[in-house]
């Protein structure tokens, strides 16, 4: 079994030049006319994506929220999905789970025993007992919501502790001092590049997750100047912005040309 | 459409002098074996335990992540299992859920449109905008994570925040305050008896969702005791204990008898 750590990832990021993440996020609503006729319309999409993007990204993020919202045939489809994404990127499903002990078992069996991926996004609220499940596989990451994109993040994440420390750094350093430390990952939005000098002082080792490109507005510029360390440790994903591209040539042309677009300013970094 | 707010709730609980919710999380490895021969046995399963404790419980909460653990024919299971819970009980999809708004959207419709649960459970991590979707149904309940029964509710949940109160405690003051408030109800770990009254003097009005007596070991009297408020205001989980009893007589007798256990002890508070 391919090990894809951290000293992987950072190879795969000087390799392709590119800290591209591109999250499948299908949405009936969305998708282009001629996959809907289709008896495997998500399949299909996502599998059109993976064709020209691929040599472009270095993960792929499954949203598992637009699958799920499908019921069963949802699942069926994305039990075949995990099959066909390129075995060299690393495989993220964003299901942002997390329960008691007992129940966060089931949701681990599932996502790495039997979907077999690399990594989950897990809520952090209910505390390192509630994450053991996930981090028990010791060759899969755990990647742990800090600073999300959304508004709300303001809400709780950003509140300030007794102790002087925001939320969601309490959240960094709880997980940096765990003994699987190095099984974890952190969602930081790219809708705070303020505070990323910051992340890396709590966490200058670890990969961060970055949402918020793109539709959501963050700047690719800033997110790399404060948030690449010293094995690269950045994952940058866009979902919408690659995936629904703006008409131009044909679908496949145009995602394709949304990707390298990402991809040709990451490039210049390297 | 019946509507089961909490005049309902209070009605329902009143009636049948009981403030059960049987948690349903079927696990292959702890089902009776004559269930594991059946095509799907968690919904057989499910089935044996809902004839014989319906008249005893006012809701049901069932486990999602038990059946997102077999993959599609989970999902299957989970579709016919939600047609069977007896419409006069309150119906609990405990998820976990909660995302940024596109795509808390995906699983509010999923729970909502899709299964009709009347409520889902919700990590209050991300946010207040990270629920809306689910609270833009007026009609269903958001149940949100405050204070949950696990050890590691200490990491965070119990962490106070320079204003002084806990951060539990500011998930309570924030959802009390938004306008969907009467759609919210809250988590509060039944191992957690020394908060209930701090709990009710933020939030006096709101029902509870009381996990963890039985195997977790809460204890019922300190929990209605400190917990109860004037419309009654408690749905108390038992899951293991009743769904996993002890051999006695045949299955469905020694479930009836654990469930009929628990409610002869409710009982005497009305």
């Amino acid at each position: 079994m391919l090990v894809k750590d951290s000293a992987y990832l950072c190879e795969q990021i000087r390799q392709k030049k590119s800290f591209l993440c591109v999250g499948l996020d299908p949405d009936l609503e969305k998708l282009p006319n001629h996959y809907l006729n289709g008896k495997q319309p998500f399949l299909e999409f996502c599998k059109d994506i993976i064709e020209v993007t691929h040599h472009l990204a270095v993960a792929y993020k499954i949203n598992i929220a637009f699958f799920e919202a499908l019921g069963p045939s949802g699942w069926e489809q994305l039990e075949q999905l995990v099959n066909i994404i390129p075995n060299e990127c690393l495989l993220i499903a964003d299901a942002k789970r997390a329960d008691i002990g007992n129940t966060s078992k089931k949701y681990a069996e599932y996502y790495f025993d039997r979907l077999q991926v690399d990594a989950v996004t897990l809520h952090p609220y209910m505390g390192v007992d509630s994450l053991e499940p996930f981090l028990s596989y010791h060759n899969k990451w755990s990647v742990v919501l800090a600073l999300t994109s959304n508004p709300g993040s303001a809400d709780f994440e950003l509140k300030e502790l007794s102790t002087g420390v925001l939320l969601f750094e309490s959240v960094l350093q709880t997980f940096v001092k765990i003994k699987q430390s190095n099984q974890i990952m952190f969602v930081v939005g790219a809708t705070h590049p303020e505070y990323l000098t910051k992340i890396r002082k709590i966490c200058p080792d670890h990969f961060l997750l970055i949402p918020g490109i793109g539709s959501q507005g963050g700047d690719l510029h800033q997110v790399i100047q404060a948030g690449r360390n010293h094995n690269e440790g950045l994952l940058i994903n866009v979902s919408r912005s690659i995936i629904y591209p703006e008409l131009k040539k044909s679908f496949k042309d145009d995602v394709f040309q949304a990707a390298q677009n990402f991809v040709t300013e990451m490039s210049r970094y390297f």
